[in-house]
């Protein structure tokens, strides 16, 4: 398997918050990355991560990290490649300073996620997208020798349902999907949701969420055409509806799908049980095997029982049925900040080592 | 306003669990009705009630209940209503028996409620399946004079959607029904879910309840034919998905519906609010003005600020907009043990009375 | 009784806030009081009321509030008493900018509550202290005639545990306290806890609270020398150990105490339960009857099931044992937004009111 | 260091509970143990241990134990060393029987706790009383070739406590302990507590457990009086309030100590930290290095970020302070199914190894 030795050197960006944190504990031990860098905004910077970070993993803080001083996050920190945990508000800006100066940026942040030159990528799911990012220096206007670039991973819960999904579109043909997620409290970073608010409650509301989770499979499903440089989106009608529960980690989704051709529940759990991906075949350290867990049991997913399978990477499937309205349904779980976060880029970085794109 | 001078003594069965307890809060200062015996299992039988029930409420227990014996659960009760919150195992022979000799039974328990001579009744959408109880002695052999029925509520998820479905399918022609459920931990009664199980979790299966779900909606929103004695359901494709979360009380349901004609969200919205019934009309003292509450909040209705809407009777609307996949999709909630349980029963009872039907 | 006609004009300072909302709960319909003034930050001056205010209630907002503008917190405000539940960051100056214009000024914040010429309230337990206000205007060197001053009420947990002393101290003489809380969520005000913080958690520290719960009793229970104007502190050594668990409402408070007497827990249970006070007798509508409960159930009291008692305002006592190092041990819940913040200044209110305090 | 070849064979009575699931996780991957057989009540003897049991951990069942099949509670079973985790209406007489036959018995269960001849064992606490166990046999009538024996484990919060309290004991002599547990769902079994009594809730009272965690400290600290053969619990006056909250694993305790000699925070900060135990000299597997965790942070430990400290064995002590009513106090975490439970009873069989203890 590919190793690259040495190590490569990484940094993180917005290391301090929720997603920072879990790609500290992701890249600490990292087998292809060592983290020289950790950056986070202007109150942080200059203060010592293991003073300027409020962990709230039950791991230990890595020692390794916890003396860096934490830096701002301009371009000019050490290592080729950028991961960002920035929110939104300034991961736009902030990344392309990035990417224009050479590095190649791993993003968690929604600001470039649509753009029509960045992938939007999941390994297993569409990685030939990942050829968009050639065309992105010339399309921006960046000096083309120094080969930095963008790539986005999607919302965490498009990311866990779109994994699920890409079997099904394959073979049966995806055209109507109904979504209801469930979303742990980690989703919505820290603070994030007041106790107050969800102590015996459920928050039928997430802002901007179904919005994500209704557009951007479709990009993810979609076609490179590379001769044309173009995304062909993939044609289906998505419906979700988005609520925050009192979970810790694990974003449940319920969903039920209309597909092309007849399926069975039998046919549908054969095609994820036999699904694997590129990154798998590829042997990335963090791509989980299999990518989709199939339960048979009759009360299963559960977010506390399932959140880790995997590593948290893979995504796990149960009570596939019939649905009396589409074709199929079932049950689906993922770990929003390892599959829906931190751990979707950091695939998405191996992807890109193990096929030749970061130079 | 009708009201019953004197007021009519009615019995609890299983007056000791969660849905019992309801009917005591409930009925201990009701104006038309007053509790003249409570009745249970062999266990509790002859303990004074204040002991026999282990009360899980947090307003006091009514004084007037807490020294009654608890009585056993057989014919000979005194009162001419029976309220039954019996467990589903036992109750259809001894609803039955206490019909069979005259008693008006409005039961909780799911067992009689697909028979086709029992009306599954929400006063609200199906006032006239009453006239069903007509027929019972004779089908079922009692004797006639006695003059017992028994009428049936539907399962707590189904009385909250059938109630918020009821206008839709009356002005637009409802054809099919996408529901996921998150359900509260009172609608398990006691001891029901453990704490190790829903604590940082969600349970995605409620034994039995999809079913439930799909199908008694049809019986409620079918047509009564009195000349042929015939129910006739309404043709209705309902997909249900359960799901146990760590609330209290107030079952939050997400819907979409694909309608027979054309309606905007406000055309929906208008005809929920516009929505009335004839136990508002009668002036039913437990029906609630209005029975469906339509918010315009973008994060509501919420279990924990919305259940006690209508004193736990009205069910609260909020997020119409249109749905991608059918036509138009909304958040719905109910309180499960007043609106779906015991209330449901009461309101029933109250129903009868106003329209002569008990005797 | 004693009724105020017509009633009393009132504001509210801070009045979107949590105990803002409670103030606003029990002076809505209150028999003695009518809210002329809702007043809060800058940031909320100017709007409709049920614009400005995020209300946390599960009862709906009361009507006539609604559409009141919210007023910036200066002098000038309409109504003779000021209620406030501003921030202890800007209570100081504030309050002391109203009492000096004449307002009489009842807090729930912490700014003045160990001033030596500022009654720490509990009419149950030092009615006399409310003599204090009589010098405040010659202390500060406000103008004689205006007859404003400041009553400050306990931090919530001292509230609820000196209630719960007073008689023990009257009967038995206490000597030393040690009291260990786990205190609810919206004692930390809204957005307050994070969920990420307290779902599957305890925080075992809260602020200062120890330093004020190992204080504020004993000024409390002082005596207060009318002749040299002199609040001697009680004598007792108390230590507190203050948790932060995961309920809505309700202080629950583990409480050891050693006595001046021999006393046994018959003893003590009988001299809370005849335990009465000033405002119960003078017929204040807020004051609850008895103040202090006594529960005989070998688990209670619970937060859930008992922080409701008495309106909100009575504590529950229950298993009250021996201790195996000081005398006596019991368990205490007292309802941290009533009790403990705005039903404690409504409760001071009505005693000045009955009092001739205010004029 | 010290390893058995080839590994030692031990069974699991009561395998398919909560405490029963930790000691296979346990066991699946130790060094010198191999689970050799699993047993249970006669409802799950004779089917497959991954059939019988309702596997709640988040980490996979291990597959060596998936398909082994759940035996009867009997001696005969395969494995010198029996690791019991029977609920102690069983547990007092089935122990027996095998440590009768020859068994070391390992017992969680509180049957033989307070036995004159039964060790209470913590391995870093009071190895000596080891030695107990040779007179067992002589005492009890059974046949002395054998050479078996019953050594027990502390209650989960006793456990906890009492490691925490040794070195305090050993360095500055304690007189009086107060404390007050906030106590963890898993350790009240499964189901244990219902949803319904624990959401938004904490229940003051856990049946026996305060006379637990009031005696049984005093034996593990007495003194072994090896030539009467003849144990002196220590004098230490113990009060304990115990409280079940809303946390899944990971017992809290809020301690008071009265100690004999004048000592500092900081000196009590430097007792607990440089205390280490035998099980950490001789190097046994599961003894955690520091066994006591100091912690700096002003609001440590909590249950969710600190239970795991050491693997789930060290206890973890923050907040060390002066007690105006005793002397010191401090918040100690330990969690109950490691420390508290399976993980003290695997330590206890490695202390007997390593000691030559069994045979």
């Amino acid at each position: 398997m590919l190793k690259p030795t040495p190590k490569i050197g990484v940094a993180i960006l917005g290391a301090t918050g929720m997603v920072g944190q879990r790609f500290v504990q992701l890249l600490a031990d990292h087998p292809w990355f060592e983290i020289v860098a950790v950056a986070a905004s202007e109150g942080s910077a200059g203060r010592r991560y293991g003073d300027a970070c409020r962990w709230g993993l039950s791991m230990q803080m890595p020692g390794s990290v916890r003396d860096m001083e934490v830096q701002a996050c301009l371009p000019g920190l050490p290592g080729r490649i950028v991961f960002s945990a920035l929110p939104s508000s300034v991961a736009g800006t902030v990344e392309e300073d990035f990417a224009r100066e050479g590095y190649a940026v791993f993003s968690n942040a929604g600001s470039h996620r649509m753009d029509p030159d960045v992938p939007l990528l999941i390994p297993e799911v569409n990685p030939s997208h990942l050829d968009m990012v050639n065309a992105q220096g010339a399309n921006r206007g960046w000096p083309e020798s120094h080969g930095g670039f963008i790539v986005a991973e999607p919302n965490c819960s498009t990311a866990i349902l779109t994994l699920a999904l890409k079997p099904l579109h394959d073979c049966f043909g995806l055209q109507q999907v109904m979504v209801t997620t469930m979303q742990a409290l980690s989703g919505a970073g820290y603070p994030g949701v007041a106790g107050l608010d969800i102590l015996d409650n459920v928050v039928p509301y997430i802002a901007d969420e179904e919005e994500k989770v209704s557009t951007e499979p479709c990009k993810i499903l979609g076609e490179w055409d590379e001769e044309g440089a173009l995304l062909r989106p993939a044609d289906i009608a998505i419906s979700a509806a988005c609520n925050r529960v009192a979970t810790r980690d694990g974003h449940l989704e319920i969903v039920s799908v209309a597909l092309g051709r007849e399926a069975s529940p039998a046919d549908v759990i054969s095609a994820l049980r036999e699904f694997t991906g590129l990154p798998q075949h590829l042997g990335c350290p963090t791509a989980p095997v299999p990518p989709i867990v199939v339960s048979d049991a009759p009360d299963r997913p559960q977010p506390r029982l399932d959140r880790d399978a995997g590593g948290g990477m893979a995504v796990v499937v149960g009570r596939v049925r019939r649905c009396q309205v589409l074709d199929i349904k079932f049950v689906l779980l993922g770990h929003n900040t390892f599959r829906g976060a931190a751990g979707a880029s950091v695939l998405n970085a191996e992807l890109a080592i193990a096929q030749g794109v970061v130079r």
